[in-house]
């Protein structure tokens, strides 16, 4: 049976965590589907909402998807866009915010483990 | 420093791989930018074109970013659009195919490593 969900389906729920503000969140492919090696997830911000600015001992691959907004990596303000593609490295604190008068749509990928078999939250 | 780059800028070359008609393809996040544990591939089918019909021992994660298709899972051919999440299960054969008079655009994911640390190809 192939695992098959649209983007444009469906609808994202909130995103309860601490630090966020305007977030939705979904898993669109992740542990309970077996996937094997890593989780895909859908983000929302909405226009003024924000993402935790935080780090974590595993990494961020992220596909902006529609929007705009800025990422905070490392200390330094990024412009981001559709079509942007980003790896935020283990460790290195980060953000992602809707602060330029637009929402901002991304997909942000972990693995479904790190630190030799912790499971990742939100895989 | 932040790995950034966008879908839209610069050329993704041919890819030569026997059982491909019309297949581009180009790593954007992989290995090579110390990716640990997966790597994003970007690909572009030609209308007309097919990615080769086979099976390997590593999932792949797959985001239909533009055009339409074909993709034949376990024997069954499934359309494919724009916004499409796919999980393609290890050993599990598969094709995808620009046959419905359009182009089939995809980001495609795979581990960076499988079988307790071979290397994935184009990874």
């Amino acid at each position: 049976m192939l695992v098959k969900r649209n983007l444009r389906e469906g609808s994202v729920p909130p995103l309860q965590m601490e630090g966020t503000k305007d977030v939705s969140m979904r898993i669109m492919v992740g542990r309970a589907d077996g996937a094997p090696n890593f989780s895909l997830r859908q983000f929302a911000v909405a226009s003024g909402g924000f993402t935790p600015r935080h780090s974590h001992n595993y990494e961020h691959e992220v596909v902006v998807t529609g929007g705009s907004g800025t990422v905070e990596y490392d200390g330094a303000d990024h412009p981001v866009r559709e079509g942007d593609i980003l790896l935020v490295k283990p460790n290195v604190v980060h953000q992602f915010r809707a602060d330029r008068g637009d929402e901002l749509h991304f997909l942000c990928l972990v693995p479904v483990s790190f630190d030799c078999g912790k499971t990742t939250p939100g895989s």
